[in-house]
C-alpha cells in the first residue's frame, strides 16, 4: 500500500508533515509513503531527519492551496497544487489512500469532484474520532462537512460510521446512536423523527445496533461508537468539548497554585493531570476519513504534529485495506428502497433542506463548472 | 411584588419547593411568594419549616401536570392543575411573575396559550443561564424551544436576550453572539448568513453590541453575553456542558484515587476541586426566563432543590420589575421592518422551516382548539 501524503498542507506544514512521513518510513513495514509537495522544499526537510529511502517517494507539486482559498475555486485554479496532484495520484492507482491537513472544504470538495462519490451516497460526511474519556474513540460523523441534512443524509452516515467503525476501530457490533434532544422515540424536529424512523428500518435489515435517540450529555461517556449527527451539530459537539475541557483544565491550573496547600496538591498531581491531557490529544486517535467519496482519503487535524502524521498514516493504511468502500457499497445495496436519492426521504424533510447545504453547494458548482477541472 | 410558584413541578417537588418558598419568606423584604398546589400537601409541608406567613400564601390546586404529559393536551385537559392555575393567576394580576421546576413544553405551551405572546415576537424562546468558568453567566437563547428556526426568530432571540442581560445580569452593552462553525461573516447555512445579517442591521439601529459568529469551543470562556442558536444547538451546548465537565469530574477523582502519592495530592485538593463543581452548579443562578410570552414566566431546573428555588424567586423578581416585557417591545417595535413574521424572512429560510418546529406546533395547537382551553 503506498500512501499518497499532501505536504505542504497544514498549520505546519511541510516540517511537522515530512519529520512524520520520515519517522513513519522506519516503522511502516511493507508500505510506502509518497509526499506530495514542492520536491525541493520536501527534499530539504527530508534532510533534516532519518528516514527509508526505499519506503519515501515524492511527487512534484509546486503550487499550495491555503487555508482561506475558496474549496472549489482552488481545487480548478490550482491543478499544481499538492491537494490536486494528490488526490489524483489516487485516482489513477499510484497510491491508495490520501492523507492531508490542508483546507478541509478543498479537500472534501476535491474528493468529490477528482474521485466521485460513492454511487448510492448523496454527500460525503466526514467522520472525526471522538476520544472517550474511559480510553478508545468512537466515530463522530458528520463533523462539519454538512451543514444541513435530510433524514437520508443522516442514515447514510449511520451505515458509513458503522462500517468504519468495524473496520478501524475493531469494534464488531458499533452502537449507532442518534443525537437529539431526548432519548425517547419521537423526540425533535420532524426531520429526527424520520431520520430516526429510516434508520430503525435499516438497521433492522441490515442488522446494524442502532440505539435509538442520544443525548449529547452522554456522548463523552461512550454512549455510542458511531454519533450520527448534521455537521453543524457534530461540529458544536466537537468544540464544546474542546472549549468545556480546557477552560476546566485552565481552571484546575488556576486552582492548583491558588494557596501554599493546594501548590503542594498540585505537584503531587503534575502526572495525573498529564495523563487527563493526554486522553484530549487529537494526535493519538490518527485523521478524520472523509467517508462516502469512492478512493480512501483522510483529513488530518489542522495542527497535526509528526506524531499525528505517523499515526494518521497507520490509521490509513487500515482504513484503505479494510476494505471500507466496498462495504459501505455493498450496505447501501441492501437498503437503496430505504435510504437512497430516488426513493428515500420525506417531504417535510426535503423542504426542511431546501436551503443550500455546504455539500450542495459543491456539488452544484461541481455540476456548473465540471469541465473546468 | 408577588411571586407565584408551582409547588408542584419538579423531580423534588413539593418539598424542597415548599422548603424553598419558606426559607425566601424570610429573606424577600417587601414581597411575597404565592404557592400553587393541593392545600392540604402545601400546608403540611410548610409546617415542617420555619416561614413568615404575612410573606406566604396558597392557591389551591388539586391537580398536578406530570413530566411525561402531553404539553398542549395537559395544558387543556388538567384545569385545575398547579400549572395553570399558576399562570392564570398571573394573567388575573394577582401576581407578577410565575415559576416552576414542572415539565418544561407544557410552561412554554401554556405560557403562550394563557398569557400570549408579545405581539411582536413569533416564538417564545427559553433563555438559559450558562455558568462562565471565570465567574458569571451568559444567556443562552433558544435553550430547547424552538428546534428549528428562522433567521427573525434567532434575530428576535437576541434582543430578548440582550434586554434580560441588562436587566437580570446587570450588563450594561451585552455581547451578543451568533453560535456557528467559524467565525468569519460569510460562514455556515443560508439560513445562518441570513440570520448574521439581520442581526447586524437591527443591531446598527438599536445600538446593541453584536459581536457577529462565535464558534462552540468559546463559548465556555465567555466569549460573549448573549448566546444565539436554535433551541437544538442550545441543547447540545448545554448538555456538552453538563457531559463534558461531569466526565472530567468523574476522572479526577479516579486519578487522585489512583497510587499513593495522589491521593495524598486529592486530600490537599478537595476544597479547591468542591470550589469547581460550585462553578457548574445550576442552583447559583435562579431559574431560565420564558422570552416572547407577555408575561414573565421563569422554567426552573427540574431537579431544583430550596436553594435553587430561593435564587429562583429573587431572579424572577428582578425579571418582572425590570420592565423587560416592556423594553423587548420597544426595542421590537424599532426594527419592525427587519424582525417581524410580516416583513422579515428570507425565502429560503423560510423552505427550511417548512416542518413543523416544536413551538409551531403548540401554536397550531392552541389555534386548532383554543376555545377547549
Amino acid at each position: 500500500m503506498k500512501v499518497i501524503l499532501d505536504g505542504m498542507g497544514g498549520d505546519d506544514a511541510p516540517a511537522e508533515i515530512v519529520k512524520g512521513a520520515a519517522e513513519a518510513s522506519g516503522v511502516i513495514g511493507e508500505h510506502e509513503v509518497c509526499i506530495v509537495g514542492d520536491e525541493s522544499v520536501i527534499e530539504a526537510e527530508l534532510s533534516k531527519h532519518a528516514h527509508d529511502r526505499r519506503r519515501l517517494s515524492i511527487i512534484h507539486a509546486p503550487d499550495i492551496i491555503e487555508g482561506d482559498d475558496s474549496p472549489v475555486k482552488a481545487i480548478r485554479r490550482k491543478p499544481d497544487s499538492s491537494m490536486v496532484k494528490g488526490l489524483e495520484a489516487v485516482r489513477d492507482g499510484v497510491g491508495g489512500v490520501f492523507l492531508s491537513a490542508g483546507n478541509s472544504g478543498a479537500l472534501v470538495g476535491g474528493s468529490v469532484m477528482l474521485l466521485g462519490r460513492i454511487p448510492s451516497i448523496d454527500r460525503p460526511a466526514i467522520g472525526s474520532p471522538y476520544p472517550l474519556l474511559e480510553g478508545g474513540a468512537a466515530l463522530l460523523i458528520d463533523a462539519g462537512a454538512n451543514s444541513e441534512c435530510k433524514p437520508r443524509n443522516l442514515l447514510q452516515f449511520g451505515i458509513m460510521g458503522n462500517v468504519y467503525a468495524q473496520t478501524v476501530f475493531g469494534k464488531e457490533h458499533p452502537r449507532i446512536g442518534l443525537v437529539n434532544m431526548g432519548t425517547e422515540k419521537g423526540k425533535g424536529s420532524a426531520l429526527l423523527k424520520a431520520s430516526y424512523d429510516i434508520i430503525g428500518e435499516a438497521s433492522e435489515k441490515l442488522g446494524l445496533k442502532f440505539v435509538g435517540n442520544v443525548e449529547a450529555r452522554d456522548v463523552p461517556v461512550g454512549i455510542c461508537d458511531v454519533i450520527v449527527c448534521d455537521g453543524f451539530v457534530g461540529n458544536v459537539i466537537l468544540k464544546m468539548t474542546e472549549g468545556v475541557g480546557l477552560s476546566i483544565m485552565h481552571l484546575l491550573r488556576e486552582k492548583f497554585t491558588e494557596g501554599f496547600i493546594a501548590t503542594i496538591g498540585a505537584a503531587l498531581l503534575v502526572g495525573k493531570l498529564g495523563e487527563l491531557k493526554k486522553m484530549f490529544d487529537y494526535t493519538e486517535y490518527g485523521g478524520a476519513p472523509v467517508l462516502g467519496v469512492a478512493k480512501p482519503v483522510v483529513k488530518m487535524h489542522g495542527s497535526s504534529n509528526a506524531k499525528a502524521v505517523v499515526n494518521g498514516i497507520a490509521k490509513s493504511i487500515a482504513f484503505a485495506e479494510g476494505g471500507v468502500i466496498e462495504a459501505i457499497t455493498e450496505h447501501m445495496s441492501r437498503v437503496a428502497d430505504i435510504a437512497s436519492n430516488e426513493t428515500g426521504g420525506t417531504n417535510e424533510a426535503e423542504m426542511a433542506n431546501a436551503a443550500v447545504g455546504d455539500m450542495t453547494h459543491v456539488a452544484k458548482e461541481e455540476d456548473d463548472g465540471a469541465d473546468r477541472v
